[in-house]
């Protein structure tokens, strides 16, 4: 079925996992965008104006962005390393997967500019109002990056045919619940954020990151013991 | 004949369907361009001037910019989508293909400066005059964009031997509707936005920009019922 | 004796020609490289400055900046074609070969420097004395370009083992005449420029852009006739 | 076990060498990022300010940005360089070895702000106390450069089942002589710059810089006369 959508790349199965087939296209487009995104970060790194002498005084004053910078990065990694974990879940594409991943790479691609808001907001001498909306508009940017994912793997369930051999619908089910861990703790750190602090509102985003961080190979039993590439729950080896 | 071209690469024709082919690295240059372009469009996303307190009103009053940012995202994604579904016809690049696929590739890298024009025409005070500019601008542009399309199309009816097997000359000649189309139809709310208003305009851009992504993967019988992968009118199963 | 240089990633000679070789990687690099720099161009195109309602005159008063856009984005095109005929020329990197890559690209990366002084000094109301050094500039960016290819095809012709089977150490030697033109035309582009006048220099310019265009797969006997993948002097087939 | 990991890709061995493997994604957006670091270098030159006829003495004082523009191209390309072997090497990827790699990447995306730190404070009339923090700064950044790679090989010492055939414990051993090495004399040099004068530390940088680029492809006996892929004491031919 699949397989009659696209005569050229796939004269059978094997095309598919062995050569140049449509997922490796979505890859690329996607690692572009991803290794873009990361890279644009930097341009939020500026020389600071300062005095003759004062340059050293000037680089230090700038923390907030080298901090907004490295958990941006971070951030990004992680989002491509679950991008690339997914893709190779799946074997082939439909319009409708190509559409929920350029929303995936949509979230991506406005990191930067969450970013260099919550910059600017944590910059020294900054309003503590600012800085509540900047942390909320990271959380708020980061809990809608997971609505993708969520009708992704909603999708995934429904078309199995398209997941790669091995990939089980329980495998996918079970994966489900990251995304929607992100959609809920995104969100709580957006609202302490705003009612109680800004730093707690980022700690909690930053937990997040890495929470997803640890997570980004799928989950697993016992996930800090299996980090390294030992365990893996639900996945069923081929 | 088309072999005769490049005998290190094409030793036969298992290389044009499998391994590293000429159409290859045409890809991805391709993604390459379409990635960052995609990308660099949140460069126009930026912290707002405003008085300590005042970023939320500030990021409001930006509106514009998001409009103007989410309609290129889908319209670059969308050109990229038609590109990705292209060049699976093909099978083999010739230098004509190749300063065609330029073509194209020019259409998308001019989106970010009409998408930075249109959002400064479209802000908060601005003049009636210079919305009508920069939606026309909007409109020209994609429609333009429909030309190295129907020249392709074109060529590849005069060339079949460089369509993939599988893909029949009918098959393309039905496609080159598709651009005709946008050359009319952007064309048309460019006229809309100058005559009569720019908000028309810039609906019938939005309008054709989803009758390209639904139709990106060419056209067929009952496009929308048969979305997801399932029809495949004209494009004969291998 | 290349291969005892790589024993992982060239198991045999099979690896060379269709799986993922050293080449490979350099051309994803080096079109990396080109798509970033092709796409940049667009930074030079900018919402002019412009009185409410004056959009329309600020946007027309800006065609160097098109014309400059167009030139370079036709230009880096040209310096990617000839790269990809070039790479396929070649069956496997050495550390040499990635360096004079790397002198390529560093030609290809300055172009939007160059593109954006030639804008800056063709812009209405600029002194003669300044589009004289912008088009010198322009000249002598391209004409040094020349330099990398000249020392590729020399080190090549030492290097026969490093060749795509199928390429004549004659076929190298034919071409080596290209960069060599490039290098003298590109430079009296230049004095032209400068001792006679901008325009001149200029269209010596874009003359030899289209020449490097026309003949991107390689000169060939009677190149005009032939453009479009039929002949192939000088280049044996395979 | 590693293969246990990742059934979709990885049917057998042979997919870790030939097809698209895993490393491969990895390859992709690693080349990705460098690609856009040593591209957006180029931003950093800008068309100067100037009187209408003074467009040339402007462009020459501008050396300074010439030559940090020049040393960090080649700084980025050795840095590609290395990542290209070292990947030669790996046949597999972990979680923690994305990780590590992310973390060079890391050290790569912020060569363009050290860079334009450093092409701000060499400009003519600046101050002495503020060179001396600039070269700090690139040193300092360098030399942290170094860190990721020494963990890495350390990593791949333990995990001998991620090497690609034919290289040996003892090879990887060897070569984490080269990041000890860069982390001692980029330190060296930022000290040099610091207590005794700005223009030492440079020269060290750039130095260190040429003896990466000469070991790129792995420390062998007699590396100058070696260089074009003769020798390859340590890595055993396959």
């Amino acid at each position: 079925m699949a397989d009659r959508d696209d005569p050229p790349n796939r004269p059978g199965s094997p095309g598919v996992v062995a050569g140049v087939s449509e997922t490796d296209r979505v890859k690329a487009f996607s690692d572009g965008v991803f290794a873009i995104v990361i890279t644009l970060l930097v341009l939020e790194l500026r020389v600071p104006e300062h005095e003759p002498g004062g340059l050293l005084h000037g680089l230090l004053q700038e923390w907030p962005a080298y901090l907004a910078f490295v958990v941006s990065f971070v951030y990004v990694g992680v989002i491509w390393l679950n991008h690339h974990a997914l893709l190779r879940l799946v074997a082939g594409m439909t319009l409708a997967l190509n559409w929920i991943n350029l929303a995936v790479l949509l979230g991506a691609v406005i990191v930067p500019f969450s970013t260099s808001v919550l910059a600017a907001a944590l910059a020294p001498g900054s309003d503590d109002r600012d800085r509540r909306v900047a942390v909320v508009l990271y959380a708020v940017a980061a809990a809608l990056m997971s609505a993708p994912w969520m009708v992704l793997f909603g999708y995934l369930r429904r078309r199995p045919e398209l997941l790669s051999p091995g990939v089980t619908r329980r495998y996918i089910r079970s994966q489900a619940f990251r995304p929607l861990t992100g959609l809920l703790l995104y969100g709580l750190s957006g609202l302490l954020g705003w009612f109680v602090n800004p730093v707690v509102g980022l700690v909690g985003i930053i937990v997040m990151i890495c929470y997803h961080a640890l997570t980004s190979e799928g989950l697993r039993e016992g996930p800090l013991g299996r980090l390294l590439g030992r365990g893996s729950a639900g996945r069923p080896a081929s």
